[in-house]
């Protein structure tokens, strides 16, 4: 390829300096992964920007590896073979259309921005990916993202409405409409979402706003055994409350928060913080239920209402990753989901594991979704705690699968996990899922590597 | 084919009397369809059954259409070539998972049923159309069922976390599993959603349940314009109210109830009725701050908290079937979607089609969603009227595909709107969608001839 050519095609940059090649190879993928430096870095300023990268590169069998903010953690927007990276920091427009309730957004805007503007005209953007203050809407929506929220409102997908995507040959896709209905054919704006960047490019895309709850409570429960916490959960959900947070912590998270930060942090096997919003009096009328569903399975809780003390409240979830940090050097931080009713079982397995490989496993995640981010702390200057670590990762995702779960809820496939995806598809699917690929890019130039083997 | 050794393979039943052949080559499409006698109906009693059929058919070239309840509204389940009909209504096993807040359904299980299920342990399954009563789990997810809850619960697809289809020559796929979060590959359980049949057979799924809300209020707004209906829509939507209903009748809606039923109607240009839920004192909380909001657009209100004024509210909009059927013979309903800021703009083009074909066309729908059912009304017995009618709806369609919105936002394209898809996905999603088609049925078995022309 001739990066002079390409330059000389779009309104955007080529960037091709080692710097920028070393940078754009990485993303936040904490363990070791293959990687390639990149033939160059291409920033398109416009969809026909993108629409002429995609055709150059159909044209010629050049790779694609698109790129968000680069802060996945599965790979998903490393280079690992000769070829191009798409990076769309330039494109980040945003229109909120105020009457039909949808943000227009190109895939380079900033989460957290859209959520600022969507709240300020009275709307509400739930999906709350970690990284949100970071990521964007085109990573975001290329993997599904998802957050606390989620189980009140809905992953990424819920939210999409309709997309642009330039797919095989540079060719145009435009789907979906600013309307919550339609079921004219089959839904490709929902199909590409979540597909990790090897169906095309997204370039575009109408996102669903709500309204704003008007207030929110929080409350801190703790339980002196899980099966506890699992009754509790479930006589929440089926007592008429519906949080928008139920986040998890279990006794190893404990412990390492009273260790390493000043959050007050109760004693006990497991935790759970619990979000709830609506409007203001029904604030009160929620908490009152919910302590009258939570009182014969917790140890402990507390309620909050006012800003601050919810704060205080959320102190240890929000000092448990910089606490992690202090207390080892590498930190695997997978995201599996289980069956809520299984979480007993797998906790207990998962002791058993974190003993067989020496290693501490410190888990918390939002158990309304089933979806647990187990840390596996190890010495990154230990070669053998780090390969011990990896190990552990594997059997984990078997404990995962034989217990009707996933391998991942919120951080997608990428390179990491594809050895994986086999056997949770299972035969049929994963064929499937292969031929969809063909289909779409039959070359393999859209993130080849990823999702599959 | 043998209809014998097809029987000698299942242990569902095959029927072959003239009565049920003509019987299963209906549904309720309300306007003149081709249709074909089925060489048999086929009632399976398992999934194993099911793989027998497809396997049978898929060897032997046969077509496969298959029906829910039979309650579609564009022929989606109507055999159009020589084939059998599949029908599920002796696959209907429910099973409730209390732990994980799912239902397990077999195909055949009545809507209703599993609401009413699901609401006696304390939970939610908000998808509503209005069949709901008769229509079936399998034709709501092949279809995508919608309803007015739609619009703050989202559609039939959002809450289908997992299925098992039987795909082209008898192979079972499994995907999804109980929980909400899951972002391992394609989704295809998504995909599936939606497909009206055309990709395989579905015979379980795997459905999300919410919390069930606590209480319910509604509200009555009339206005003098379309204008001052969509400031107060948007006025709500940006208010903090999350209504879980919002139901609109234009001005020949309510003149049609006003003279043919009991329910007191406001003269207005337009009525909407709003349906909010939540906990008991914040339904007082939303009405105050709903009529806060709405004041200055509306030409009046009532607002309705007991459950017998609120049915008094609803009692206008419940009455509208009725009193339709008894003004004209024919009806065609529509489902159309238009973006909501373009609503005044449709209206007042209805009104010139109206006006050009000298037929009386009553809309009613979801505005919230922008989904809009235009019923157009003719005399059956007069030809040239019907013909009329349906040389509307081609205009009907070309109009709302003009102001961006879709040409179904309920009913699926089955085999009435089929010759409108190509237009509104484009070229490039049209022949996806084709490629699709092609690689999940290679034979063109599955409800051949249905959504693709």
């Amino acid at each position: 390829m001739s990066v002079k050519e390409l330059q000389s095609l779009i309104d955007g940059e080529v960037l091709t300096d080692e710097a920028s090649l070393m940078l754009y190879s990485y993303d936040a993928t904490p363990i070791k992964i293959p990687r390639e430096k990149p033939l160059c870095v291409v920033l398109p300023k416009s969809e026909e920007d993108v629409i002429k990268i995609v055709s150059y590169c159909y044209e010629r069998d050049i790779a694609i590896f698109p790129r968000g903010a680069g802060s996945g953690l599965t790979g998903g927007a490393v280079p690992i073979k000769k070829g191009i990276v798409v990076s769309f920091e330039r494109m980040n427009r945003l229109e909120i259309d105020r009457e039909n309730a949808v943000a227009f957004a190109q895939p380079g805007v900033i989460t957290s921005h859209l959520q600022d503007v969507a709240e300020s005209m009275g709307f509400f953007y739930p999906p709350d990916p970690s990284s949100y203050r970071y990521s964007t809407i085109g990573g975001n929506v290329a993997e599904n993202a998802g957050g606390p929220r989620c189980f009140k409102y809905g992953v990424t997908r819920e939210y999409v409405l309709g997309l642009n995507a330039v797919i095989k040959e540079g060719k145009l896709l435009k789907t979906g409409a600013p309307v919550i209905k339609d079921v004219a054919g089959y839904d490709l704006t929902k199909f590409l979402v979540g597909s990790e960047g090897t169906l095309g490019l997204i370039t575009g895309v109408i996102l669903k706003l709500i309204p704003k709850p008007q207030a929110r409570a929080s409350a801190l429960l703790t339980f002196d055994s899980i099966k506890s916490l699992s009754e509790a959960t479930t006589s929440i959900i089926t007592g008429g409350l519906f949080p928008s947070a139920l986040e998890f912590m279990d006794e190893e998270a404990l412990s390492v928060v009273r260790a390493f930060s000043n959050a007050p942090v109760p004693k006990a096997k497991a935790l759970l913080l619990i979000e709830l919003d609506g409007s203001p009096c029904s604030l009160k009328e929620q908490l009152e239920l919910l302590e009258k569903i939570v009182k014969p399975h917790v140890s402990d809780f507390k309620l909050a209402i006012d800003s601050s003390s919810q704060q205080t409240l959320w102190s240890a979830r929000k000092s448990l990753g910089p606490a992690l940090a202090r207390i080892a050097s590498g930190k695997i931080n997978e995201d599996i989901v289980v069956p809520r009713s299984r979480l007993g079982e797998f906790l207990e397995r998962l002791k058993a594991l974190s003993e067989k490989y020496s290693l501490k496993i410190v888990t918390f995640g939002h158990i309304g979704d089933g979806n647990l981010h187990a840390n596996i702390l190890y010495n990154k200057s230990d070669p053998s705690e780090e390969l011990r670590a990896e190990t552990l990762v594997d059997e984990l995702f078997e404990l995962t699968l034989s217990l009707g779960g996933s391998i991942t809820g919120e951080h997608g496939v990428g390179l990491t996990k594809r050895k994986f995806l086999p056997w949770q598809a299972r035969e049929v699917g994963y064929n499937l899922m292969l031929e969809i690929k063909k289909l779409f890019d039959p070359k393999n130039l859209f993130n080849p590597g990823k999702v599959f083997t």
